[in-house]
């Protein structure tokens, strides 16, 4: 039976690979896609990883890989089916039919972002097209942009471009908005936002980078000249496999706060699964350490 | 008036300079040291901060200083004497009398550890002598330890280093432990922990490195031949400026959970002087990134 078994192998999972491996602690990291990283593998540049300026998604990735390795991380490949309360810890189960127990288990499976699932949205993702203001703002310095979505998070993500870029478009597709009251006034009062709502993209057109997003309102179409769009419509946990298992929030995310800890004795949750204000590779990094102190302690009280 | 001045120049602080500069807050980051980094500038290896395995601690310093560099974070030199609240912002007033105003403060100014004050402590520390054990414990594979301390941390200190090293001593001046039972209980059954109770340090001695901890007891001195010496006797948060402005707790931390915010709007407070579970590099840079995420919202909100 393993200390733990850790899901995933995102910043968080990898980080929390490299404190359990430094405890000595018996673990494995379980990865399901093709490569570790997460969702930073497909990120061009990450620019606010404290310490490692202007690194690319893929290369800090390796970086972290490459720690993991020093420290002698176990890994191995395999996409989890199942994870199952026993007497004495958990069972998990894999596609493959294997299975392993582990006095705990690490779920770091990360979330995604919600997609406009519109023409060149795909193609210009990394370059032009972004799920994260906070992250690549600053890449936008000067230019023109859009925000598409409604929440809080578009038009926090909006003030915050509304500073950097010459000019930020907010598309929204209703004229009323989730997002708080004090924050949507905010945004009004900056001269150079403009607001184009009841409008839903159609697409994202550019010759090697973005420069439109086109979309459709009452009105007809309109071509909008940008060169970086966000996307700001809402994140996707990654949390199928928790369901039923620990509490979730209603928009999926595992309840659990800054130790990481769920509501099943046992279970763990690291990273952009969980409750949590920002979801940057820093946070999910931390995460991964203080899970695996919260095993620890955990474990000495068994 | 500045957006915020962001008072310590270690991993939170640095940190936060970076999420600040990168989301074109006007900001100050305010060094009271000789240089930027905090306590890792006096670590002989940080071997934990996730994507850059085995760095120095000067080194790991310098790389956050020039991605702040590099990302137009504002730094300057002076010490903080007092931080009185007005009636739109705060008023920072430096050594030499120079003052400024800002919306927010983020007070990132730390900690340092308790210290045993006994000879050879200062001399050996960072090659032998080290106050924490997640993170230098590895470099103490299959050697002999001893570990200082009766609290909690003192124990886990010790349960985690029984895992990696071939001897622990546990070195406590009485014969009772402020620590949960549990732990202890658990320590007492590992076959490689020695109690030496009742017992006081007296010196650190070696050759280079450490080689005896030299403890007094009831029946006299004994020297004891290990090769680190863990110094567990607590910390003291760097939080004088903060008496009487925000909460703190009985042992000088401010309430603050991980969104940063203390108990008066627009204070904030990022690293190890805030309460919370794990103090690391990694930790307090996801505090930096975090409270400015904080910040950013209550300057909207205004």
């Amino acid at each position: 039976m393993l200390d733990t078994v850790i899901i995933g192998a995102g910043p968080a999972g990898m980080a929390a690979g490299i404190y359990a491996a430094r405890a000595e602690l018996s673990h494995l990291v379980l990865e399901s896609g093709l490569m570790s990283g997460g969702q930073i593998v497909n990120t061009s540049e990450v620019d606010n990883y404290p310490g490692l300026k202007g690194i690319g998604g893929f290369e800090l990735a390796m970086k972290f890989r490459e720690h993991c390795d020093a420290c002698g991380v176990t890994f191995r490949d395999g996409k989890v089916t199942e994870v199952k309360k026993q007497e004495n810890g958990f069972l998990v189960v894999l596609e493959d039919g294997e299975s392993y127990t582990a006095k705990t288990v690490l779920f770091a499976t990360g979330a995604k972002h919600r997609m406009l699932s519109v023409p060149g949205e795909t193609e210009f993702a990394g370059s032009g097209v972004s799920y994260c203001a906070t992250c690549d703002g600053a890449f936008f310095r000067g230019k023109e942009v859009a925000v598409v979505g409604g929440g809080d998070v578009a038009i926090e993500d909006a003030l915050f471009l509304a500073r950097i870029c010459k000019k930020v478009y907010l598309v929204h597709r209703r004229d009323g908005f989730r997002a708080a009251k004090t924050l949507v006034n905010r945004l009004r009062s900056c001269e150079n936002v403009e607001f184009v709502l009841k409008a839903t993209p159609a697409r994202i057109e550019g010759n090697g980078k973005v420069e439109t997003l086109t979309v459709v309102t009452e009105a007809g179409e309109r071509a909008l000249p940008v060169s970086g769009v966000f996307v700001a419509v809402g994140m996707l946990p990654n949390t199928e496999l928790l369901k039923g298992l620990v509490s979730l929030n209603e928009a999926g995310y595992v309840m659990a706060g800054e130790d990481c800890k769920t509501d099943v004795p046992g279970i763990f949750a690291a990273g952009d699964l969980r409750t949590k204000q920002l979801r940057q590779v820093v946070t999910a990094a931390a995460d991964g350490a203080t899970a695996i102190y919260g095993i620890e302690t955990y474990l000495n009280e068994q």
